[in-house]
């Protein structure tokens, strides 16, 4: 039996392998909106089996490392947040497929003008997810709280294309169909930075033993920044 | 230190007052939207702050029962199970409260035809809840099986009633905004039955250590259906 320090060592590897397919499913679903790039579209399609799979496979090995070990503090956190962080991840791959959905959908009628919300919200949804990525990978509860931080100006994003894309079908209803699929692209956006909020938070519980979620540290320690909503 | 039986009793029941309280959220936050009830909404909202609560305090006693004690086969399962259906319930609980903040968007207008299709959707949702739930509680393999069954009959009425409330925002562009928020409820109410879908998939994998993810054991064992998109 290999060393359970190598074993931990091919989990996060695991994890990263995953990490990079959806980073990747993420990142193409936003080019098969913003540049009609249908190619990208049926990438992000044919590739979720494979994320599926990947996280299947997470899965099975971190409970067999708890099973067949007895992990205690460090490791022990090491293995849940890894379980946590792979549902996260996957859910965000599903995401990705929906976003490529209605890429394909909207690629069927001329862009309309709202669209241009849509490169400003991904550019910084992408953000977070690489940046929760990061702070997996390097440990980073610093970067972590940042993507916290983070949060916040999505939602606000979010909030203010809904607003717009309503009152523009309400001009050209001819457009109906496109806006509600851009609303659905936004929607979906936003889940996947909440999705980077919750890996952020795995890693803070994970580097530091603490829980931030639900507030549950009170304002993630910043004291700049309201709630809205 | 009291045995570890009564600990994983303990957690059990501590996930079913979880359950308790979030099928309690998604029945409310239904007739909040198909009653106009504005108190149903209001209570759904004040309670969210009790669900993630509760939700921290399952992880965190799940995760001293791995780090205590060397849980092996079905207790290892049943821990790594509520860890898992801890974190569908959380979220199933967040949508409740999408639905009622969309509740209260609707109240501010008078109801409009396509009505009609929440109530069987919602129906059919809420059978999908209380099942995977039943399920855990009763460790009862069949039944989690049904839940999965279901699943493709949310998603095709979901698809029909978007293509209705389109078309129907094509016709009647005064009622583009609630036809949007009636999007946005039947979009949770299909997220509330895949979280359900979660759940009867980690019963089985409880109880039989088997896993059903993304038809890993082949459509489920069932013969008849197709899958839709």
């Amino acid at each position: 039996m290999r060393h359970f320090v190598e074993e931990l060592d091919q989990l996060s590897n695991m994890l990263l392998e995953m990490c990079s397919f959806v980073e990747s499913a993420v990142q193409r679903s936003i080019s098969a909106v913003t540049e009609k790039d249908l190619y990208a579209a049926e990438e992000v399609l044919s590739n979720e089996a494979r994320i599926n799979q990947i996280e299947i496979e997470i899965d099975d090995f971190a409970i067999s490392l708890l099973a067949l070990h007895q992990p205690m503090a460090a490791d022990l956190r090491l293995i849940v947040a890894a379980l946590k962080i792979n549902t996260d991840l996957e859910r965000m791959g599903d995401l990705a497929e929906s976003i490529a959905h209605r890429a394909k959908s909207l690629m069927e009628a001329p862009m309309i003008k709202p669209m241009v919300d849509i490169p400003h919200i991904a550019g910084l949804v992408q953000s977070m997810v690489r940046k929760s990525l990061d702070a997996f990978v390097q440990r980073d509860a610093e970067l972590a709280r940042s993507v916290l931080a983070s949060d916040t100006a999505v939602d606000n994003l979010r909030s203010a294309s809904y607003h717009e894309l309503i009152s523009f079908m309400e001009h050209e209803p001819a457009s109906i169909r496109q806006a509600v699929d851009l609303i659905a692209v936004v929607r979906n956006l936003e889940r996947i930075a909440d999705h980077s909020t919750n890996i952020a938070e795995d890693v803070l519980f994970m580097v530091k033993g603490i829980d931030v979620r639900h507030h549950a540290e009170g304002r993630y320690g910043l004291d700049e920044g309201h709630e809205s909503d």
